[in-house]
């Protein structure tokens, strides 16, 4: 059931700004503008003005002055949430967004929960639920690549591959059906490899849209890179370094495992997900097992593992630590980082190209990480082990975790059509698993919903959208 | 000279939200705009849309989509800057903000400076200088009364009080120049008595403006309040309860001393500025002569010093830190706290209030700031003791140091006309003085301006605004 409260919230990120927006929506988000807006031209209210228009006034708390503002006026349907929309521009002070705030509350509005705007769009029909939680991966984005592939999603590239999907599987049940309508005449009109054929079509799209979510997760997220190396080999300067050579949008993501700190930097157009593994000792015959396991147990996360090495060491102890790594690496690339090379030896350099013996997914780079020399080599090595194509404009990649999880559930039902075919079970019963892989499908675009699948999904979104 | 390129900016708070604003003002405005835009009707052109209209489509750099945007167009004169502005609202990613203003700057337009868009407004005469400063006051408001200043200054109560002031001494010039060209005649038309009434309604309101800052500096930066006390005596404690209390606005100042950091708590509606003196030592002969002296240095600019006093301590030892303190207060009014009443004896507390023999300035208040208990009472006294009227809709209150020492030299010239009165000194230099009072006054409103004074005024101004 719709909620027919007016909402309000603050829509432009939190603090002091230029300037700030305070967004109201809802049946009397007008009602409530025009109750503590006044413009210059006293007898003008917003409920008499066109949709689409800008009105410069002032709003006031009875008799107090609060702001001057821009009030911009969007009417149902033909707005963000489907409903009446007021959106308010003051000036950006902590305070002045506040008070508004608490005034519109005082005329009958409601603060929106997290992504309540969001919601009563998917809820009105603006848009599908992958379309919504779309909004919020658009919002979040920091690199070409999510910003790409959440605004595919949001313009509905996802929701058209899904319809797609849905009208294939349609035509499979009809065809069952037919077969059903007329089995007591033993006439197969859906023969066996033309089902079979349909089926094997399904699971192709589910499997493709399902296995895009390793490339869909990496873009959204990061690509993830360990670094691993003892301390004072340099791997702080590193990423120091990095991160100025990129003037790079940066942020702290504290990591699901809690204990790690992780630097992503976007690097050309691509975010990496950096994570220090701390403790790989190298001293210890008493093996410090848990934290080893740890430190392990990430470096299988890791699709790039990086090993900091300090070139002032000896040639043998750093060849000894390269034995080590590889020894725990199983299918990611290892980029082994010969750092303070411009105080090294030549000689020494030679030597460890000599020695080290790459193998198939290894490469061997140079630097100096406090001088800056090299970064380019090494960032180099980076995209090319990413192995990320940039998606183009129309590729649909899935990168929500939700969506995966269906697409998981969805391809299994799918794969029970699979054998149902090959052990000849009746066409009842394979047409149960179709609307079971729909079900699921269902579940993404949001045809499928509960409340508190609903509740689940926009809590996450940030207040205001 | 107007500077005639097109300038552009994030308007809103920097980092993530569920929108964001860029701005975009100069002659070019729409144009530039125009060549980012689409809009879902191909055909349509911003340049050929009406002023103050919100127009939904998308920006894309050649065929790659960038975001979903809603233009807000406003045509000069009818803008905030006086010039054409066009104003896009993008989802508010990180990426997005930097994405679109890049674009805009390849397109044409140059990244705005520091309050570049109001510095114009304010070349293009939409507002005088002291009004333009006024926005940035605003903007930084954070308690209804600085933001109550701000607004009457921003909606020119200041320049109509400097106006009246300016026909004041307009008047006074033109009696003095009647006077001077009617000489020979040794006609005294304007008879000195006249215009020493006059020179004093000009002293007086110079007077009052000045005078006005000391509250106008008060209610913009806080009530500036010294707690002193040993440690442990729960200071930081009672910071941290006030501002639970309060579930104020906060915010760390580094003072312009550098070495202290200060508490900005909104009590109220009224900001009050703690710092902590940290090292007002009992014990020691060997007196930290430096320290101590900072730490009364520091004492001298509060208005409110506040003794925090462990209970548990012996009454004498709470009675001599009383007495020390009392020695080096000038003015200011004491409030001493008994801390940790909550802990200590009835008879105790019987005992300090019997003995203490509070002077005029000053109050004694028991509380538990861990248990939070009577922070009532003190909050009663901090608010009683900051003397501030909450100015009316039309008080007239300089907080701005730019002006007043404007004010303050302008005194000066007018104090000299008193005192040449006085001495019957000859009308050309009476006049003489009053137009350096007038030149001044210009100061303020932006009459009398260089590029370096406006330079050093909107350098403080943020970037969008």
């Amino acid at each position: 059931m719709l909620d027919q409260s007016t909402i309000c919230a603050i829509a432009t990120s939190p603090g002091m700004g230029a300037i700030a927006t305070i967004r109201l929506s809802g049946e009397k988000a007008i009602e409530i503008a025009d109750s503590v807006f006044q413009s210059p031209n006293k007898a003008k209210k917003l409920a008499a003005q066109p949709a689409n228009t800008l009105h410069f006034g002032t709003i006031s708390e009875g008799h107090e002055l609060i702001d001057e503002v821009v009030v911009a006026l969007f009417r149902a349907p033909h707005s963000f949430t489907g409903e009446d929309v007021v959106e308010i521009s003051c000036h950006g002070s902590v305070y002045i967004q506040q008070r508004l705030l608490q005034l519109l509350v005082t005329k009958g509005a409601r603060l929106a929960r997290p992504g309540e705007f969001t919601q009563r769009a998917f809820l009105n029909g603006k848009m599908d639920l992958s379309q919504a939680e779309a909004v919020a991966d658009l919002i979040a984005s920091t690199t070409r690549a999510s910003q790409k592939m959440a605004m595919n999603q949001m313009r509905g590239g996802f929701s058209n591959e899904l319809s797609r999907l849905r009208a294939k599987m349609l035509h499979f049940i009809a065809m069952i059906e037919l077969e059903l309508d007329f089995s007591e005449e033993d006439v197969e009109f859906a023969d066996r490899s033309q089902l079979k054929q349909l089926v094997d079509e399904i699971e192709a799209v589910v499997r493709k849209l399902k296995d895009s979510f390793r490339l869909g997760n990496v873009l959204k997220n990061g690509v993830p890179v360990a670094i691993v190396g003892e301390t004072n080999v340099g791997k702080s300067t590193l990423l120091n370094a990095l991160l100025n050579e990129e003037k790079a949008i940066v942020s702290d993501i504290h990591g699901t495992t809690r204990d790690v700190i992780e630097d992503v930097i976007n690097i050309g157009g691509t975010a990496f997900r950096f994570f220090d593994t701390a403790g790989i000792r190298e001293t210890a015959d008493r093996i410090e097992t848990m934290g080893i396991e740890r430190t392990y147990h990430k470096l299988e996360q890791a699709e790039i593992v990086l090993l900091v090495t300090d070139l002032m060491n000896p040639t043998d102890l750093i060849l000894k630590r390269i034995q080590k790594i590889r020894k725990r690496i199983t299918n990611q690339c290892l980029i082994i980082v010969g750092n303070k090379a411009d105080v090294a030896d030549r000689e020494k350099i030679s030597e460890l190209v000599d020695c080290v013996q790459l193998g198939e997914n290894e490469d061997l780079v140079f630097i100096s990480a406090k001088k800056r020399q090299n970064l380019d080599s090494l960032i180099g090595l980076l995209k090319e082990n990413a192995h990320l194509n940039e998606p183009g404009t129309d590729d649909v990649i899935v990168s929500n975790i939700r969506h995966f999880e269906a697409l998981t559930n969805a391809h299994q039902a799918i794969d029970r059509v699979q054998k149902g075919l090959e052990q000849h079970i009746s066409g009842d019963f394979l047409a149960q698993d179709i609307r079971e892989c729909m079900y699921f499908i269902g579940e993404i675009t949001g045809e499928i919903s509960t409340d508190e699948i609903l509740g689940h999904i926009f809590k996450n979104f940030c207040i205001g959208k």
